[in-house]
């Protein structure tokens, strides 16, 4: 057996120096953060809002276009499908797993989505997330807490909400499961 | 340069050799396949009707101690918490992060969670999760769908509801995340 | 408490219209298969062949392309770095974490890297893997065994190589690391 | 349509209260750390010196039952198997997938392996990682560079190394590929 021998500080001198001088490389692909799935929530409510304002100050086309974009770079849909369950959806239209189905529920007026009246229009003037908990695991994350939303009389309507995020190529957190029901109040 | 020069053929009926006969080792660790989802879902399912019907037959305290052992293997209470909203939770006590919680939802009796009656206790007969999708993404798995619950006397209660899987180092699928409510009916 | 009751079989008839008739959408997102990686690993192999045989038949010129297409769509460069320890990369250059030195490796031309002489244009006239084992991981997997060259003399040239594969958000695997070394002959 | 009507701090002054006071209960399942990789490998370092001075020290039994525990701590044999090319195996016992493999090459002593002599037993007093690069993606991280071997004597041996880990339930980082070799010398 031949082994190759050298001194050891040479060799580390010679490595370093194309080794991009102060350590390695750390390429960080899929996995999340804390930090990024708070970002994510405080995105999603700041998005909603700007809706409901866009809606109020450029009219019903401006905030179809601005939903658009919204689930456009914040929802997987084009990864095939994503599990979205929102707050005011009716049996058999509950679940919006394709994104037609989504941008009814933000900003209705789609005839094959009779029931919708358009969650984004409703004029919300200030959105809260209050999260109970986060699950990371590797490539998804996921956060389930309460949700606050006030409208333009100051009303606060209170949901129970879970989110689960994949990052995609771009580094960009995208909702993969969106679950959002009405408090249970015991009655 | 100085490369080792063989008979393919020879060299690769030696490889074959010790590679154990017809091909590579293959080890499955943490992906999950869509057959492991909605297996779990029905375990789910089946375990409920088991608490409900140990309790019939058997009284509270073996609901109980069944209830106990569905958590502790069907859940990932031990990984630090689990985002746990269930059904008839009421505000302040929502979220079920712990697993104490988690057991007071199922089986009720707990003086912390007073307004808890024991949900697996209600004589549930028969379960069915009805899947609108799957998602999976590598180490976990989130399916979202209704389920409906019937009772002794044949009424059907349907919720709508989402699960996330992880897989743990026995290869046991268990619930990280677990959102389930009722039905919105727009009134 | 007030629970919707309804009768099951008609709640599971109107889900089911919309839920696409034969069951739940699946999205496999990330999630790698054995399949995938065995094809994965033979697109490599092929790839070498053909830029092989268009140096042979093109020149080199039409090699550098080809080699720039295998590299763009077969590692992972856009990712941030590829962990590749090439066969016959000699200190400093060891390491290719860059495209430039993963193409430089490849067909060789590059002054930084001079002594690169381009392992693609050895005129390889087959490749052919022998793997010993994979380990998949939810949204990676990794493949280890012998790799045997053939050349257009027929002489055999025998690695021992490691791939580890992510799938980027077109669902194609992409190598994020290689490890490729001569067989330690034990002299 | 109904929705609950309340005052938003009130609704958050409660919500926190059982939250556990500052902030969510965060779970980081088998996401793993820049940190975490960079401890693993000085971990394994160390561990490979302390084999060799135990062996030294306290005789072959000893050093055997050591690298036994360091076996069954550090690398993932209980998943299924490990892809692992020790540096300096040969042909057609290249590849260490199963336990045994291993610890005949760290160890020497099983005449199933009769040309392991015992890597851990040379009587190694140093080793240092040189890491060139570091790949995480979600559940699994790989890392890639130069490792430094010093002997009792002040020889230096260097081989180049990829590692990647995998997080277990416990949170420990276990090592399920491992491909080292020495360094090619263009000779």
């Amino acid at each position: 057996m031949k082994l190759s021998h050298c001194v050891a500080v040479a060799a580390m001198a010679l490595t370093s120096s194309y080794a991009l001088a102060e350590g390695p490389v750390v390429v960080n692909h899929q996995a999340i953060s804390e930090q990024e799935v708070v970002a994510s929530q405080d995105g999603w409510c700041k998005a909603l809002v700007d809706i409901s304002s866009t809606y109020r100050n450029d009219g019903e086309a401006a905030a179809k276009a601005l939903a658009e974009q919204v689930i456009d770079s914040a929802y997987g849909y084009q990864m095939g499908a994503v599990l979205f369950k929102p707050t005011l959806t009716v049996n058999p239209q509950t679940f919006r797993t394709t994104r037609a189905g989504a941008l009814s529920y933000f900003v209705g007026g789609d005839s094959n989505f009779p029931n919708d009246s358009g969650f984004a229009l409703k004029e919300w003037t200030k959105c809260e997330p209050d999260t109970a908990a986060i699950f990371i695991t590797g490539n998804s994350a996921s956060t389930m807490g309460k949700v606050h939303f006030t409208d333009k009389d100051g009303n606060v309507t209170t949901v129970d909400k879970t989110w689960t995020f994949v990052k995609d190529d771009a580094g960009q957190l995208r909702i993969v499961v969106h679950h959002s029901s009405l408090e249970f109040t015991g009655e």
